[in-house]
């Protein structure tokens, strides 16, 4: 049961389902970019000006391509990622200009702190692979940022990455890095974001990155999300509605140029607050999104991204930790497989903030904790036991107790268990002040991975060619 | 999908009820009461000392009375409480002795708190009904502090209330409290929570208030939990097999007294901190036993009783949200179906709090904006609206909008949805105060609900008769 999906049956989703093709019919999705056109032109789509129009055959068939499930490579294999089935992958934020201090106080975001959040993500225990964007660095310029942060997260972090999307030159950097550090790309070893625009529509750079992307096989995340009453209807139904059609759009596109390109199925909705034009997120609606994108992507046999640790607030309050945990409780339960977002966000992915990505890992790790299936062998029932106690509490002695208790348990490490009274004597006790305390040492412990320092080198000069 | 009991298949259940079933047999449950141990006798189980065997076939017959679904009648009858199906209701904090006041420190609970927190739960938007024992006052006896929060809860709401268990003498109050209100009791008007011992048994008291509310035909929730590691085994498993052998037997306890009685089924547990010996509420180990006590609940066909929005935290910060939200959204998702605890509680129950009570009903309300079935009519589609619109985002002016935007969303009452720049100015802009600020106006709006002066008469002088 997932009473977030209640009364998404079968005869539901067909209902969504029908309709996103009478939009893919009847109005199409614009495609701003000539090689696409030219593509679908090909494949023989009804084209008008830069909107293509699908048939219902077109649609099943790019559907019938895509694989329910698929391995990412990490440069160090003991960190690959499978994207699919039970699993559910996280990564941290994703693009935020802004970094949030302390304080409370705002400042634009630097090279300095993606190269800060690589090592967090390196030395996370619970996050599975590294943002193409954590942050935008505003000191460097923003047609090349995407050379440093790759070039950062292939040196200083050996877990999987994304590629970028900023445009199809990025894709195609992203591509040749990737090669220099894999050879022959014949296997994922990113996976990458393209995001439509709503309603019904995609940027000519996400077309033509998709389609470098789908070209080299690698995997691609295509994900559509209306505002509420702006971009899209104020209604639930009528943005899954254009966000379904503009995804399978995507996904259409991804399977003609090559068939079996892993595609991740992304669909998300916001709230538009009505006095200030503004999209809301983290609000029951926008779980509400992913709970149904996961039902959705199901419905297609397909992985599915959730929006991550989303809150509206700018600091380490109730706020901040009810809404960046309904969100990605909601994701965890309903079958979402790919997290983009799940660490460090605040105020609307407006800013990161490295306290929050610290209070968000005690989070990501509750929810790990809680999808391992139940261990259901003697030894965990421990009948005998229960047996032999009888109505006497006295399991902490017991040789079972001591055999699992250290890792029986998920131990949270910002997150306090202890007695008030130690509470009002702990220093610090307020919890962002705690959380500093927690990155500054995950920052001295940082070991950066083991790289060929060939390969270092071979990194380097193409990203310094590149920026010249 | 509910990703936290995935494993949790048929299979898995009845492997859990077994040996439920096996330790109900072998062992048997102690019922330190000769009322009950005389019904048992009469009724032909094994009894050794106060030790009570099942068989199979006992288990069996009290399930096949108990009821899926049910209703409490409230004192006003708009108020009606449907436990089961899809409801999920709501009570605010149940038992905590201490109030933690906004600068942190504890303070003893006071019968004008049982007071305060009346008025708040008459207000709320959210929660569905009153605790028996919202807070425990130290300004009264103990003994005969139960008729003072009856008297409260029956003359400042008109919410269903809950019966007091905290002995025979408690529950019969109760009892005669609501026939002075309703008449012959024919039909369920409280809810009563009967919690048992760990590990396999129950306390006098517990025994005798259950015995009195069955025999009445009230509806009682029946709540076993372990600590794991230390009044159980470590792991999750012996837990559940412990947990749900003891709550088996007090429903068979139940039925025996009153075939039909309603009862709500109740399983929890908890970590025990190896370092203290003291349990660890909010965990993801408590998160999992509520998904799964509600899959239990849903295999015997009853209702499910969830934990609520527990934290270890002391202060309204992003701990105490996080540990809050995973605790709700996993009982809203997983299909509970009654919520203690829902509001208002601090670290482990040991308080409760004005502010924290504020901030959980956010919660409370975004689940239940979660949970409403997706609208899926065509006025929701709005397909020929969005064919209209096409790639133009101008949804904002159109008349859909218009007609559904002051409805249409959840709006949080504490939670921010502000700019940067505002925030940094709001004042006051800490969550704690802005939630004081709330509380004050809720308390002032209050206004006490509609009651027969008669009635009230009556019900202060079989108060005070009783406190002679």
């Amino acid at each position: 049961m997932n009473r977030a999906t209640m009364n998404l049956d079968q005869a539901a989703l067909d209902k969504i389902h029908s309709h996103s093709l009478e939009i893919l019919r009847d109005v199409g999705i614009r495609f701003p970019s000539e090689k696409a056109l030219s593509l679908f032109k090909k494949h023989g789509f009804k084209v008008v000006g830069s909107m293509v129009h699908f048939e219902e055959k077109d649609i099943a068939a790019a559907l019938a391509t895509v694989p329910a499930a698929f391995t990412v490579e990490a440069r160090n294999p003991s960190r690959n990622i499978h994207i699919g089935g039970t699993d559910y992958v996280m990564a941290p934020g994703y693009g935020p200009p802004f970094i949030i201090e302390p304080t409370g106080e705002k400042r634009n975001a630097t090279l300095a702190d993606v190269h800060q959040f690589c090592k967090l993500v390196q030395t996370s225990k619970y996050l599975d692979f590294n943002s193409s964007i954590v942050v935008q660095p505003h000191d460097v310029p923003s047609e090349i940022a995407h050379l440093d942060i790759l070039l950062a997260t292939l040196t200083l972090t050996d877990k999987p990455m994304m590629g970028s999307s900023a445009s199809e030159v990025a894709a195609h950097d992203s591509l040749k890095m990737a090669e220099i550090t894999w050879g022959k790309l014949n296997r994922p070893v990113m996976l990458s974001l393209i995001d439509s625009l709503s309603p019904l529509q995609y940027a000519t750079q996400s077309v033509e990155a998709l389609m470098v992307y789908a070209e080299a096989g690698q995997p691609v995340i295509i994900h559509s999300a209306c505002s509420l009453g702006s971009t899209g209807p104020i209604t639930i139904a009528g943005s899954l509605v254009i966000s379904n059609a503009t995804t399978l759009a995507g996904i259409c596109l991804s399977q003609l140029i090559n068939p079996a390109t892993p595609v991740v199925y992304g669909l998300g909705g916001s709230p538009t607050d009505m006095r200030k034009g503004a999209y809301v997120n983290a609000s029951p609606e926008d779980a509400k999104h992913v709970a149904i994108s996961a039902a959705l992507a199901n419905y297609y046999k397909m992985p599915c991204r959730g929006q991550g640790a989303l809150t509206e607030s700018f600091c380490l309050d109730y706020q901040a930790g009810m809404e960046s945990a309904v969100m990605l409780t909601v994701a965890a339960l309903s079958g979402v497989h790919v997290g983009l977002h799940n660490c460090g966000t605040y105020g609307s992915m407006l800013a990161m903030s490295y306290e929050k990505f610290i209070a968000d890992e005690d989070l990501c790790g509750s929810l790990k904790k809680l999808m391992q299936p139940l261990e259901l062998t003697d030894d965990a029932l421990a009948i005998d036991l229960i047996k032999e106690m009888g109505t006497s509490g006295n399991y902490l002695i017991q040789s079972h107790t001591l055999e699992r208790c250290r890792n029986e348990f998920f131990i949270p490490d910002l997150n306090i268990r202890t007695l008030h009274s130690s509470w009002l004597e702990m220093e610090p006790r307020e919890i962002t002040a705690r959380a500093r305390h927690l990155i500054e040492n995950r920052l001295e412990e940082y070991e950066k991975p083991e790289i060929d320092p060939a390969l270092e080198k071979k990194l380097r000069r193409y990203v310094n060619e590149c920026q010249l």
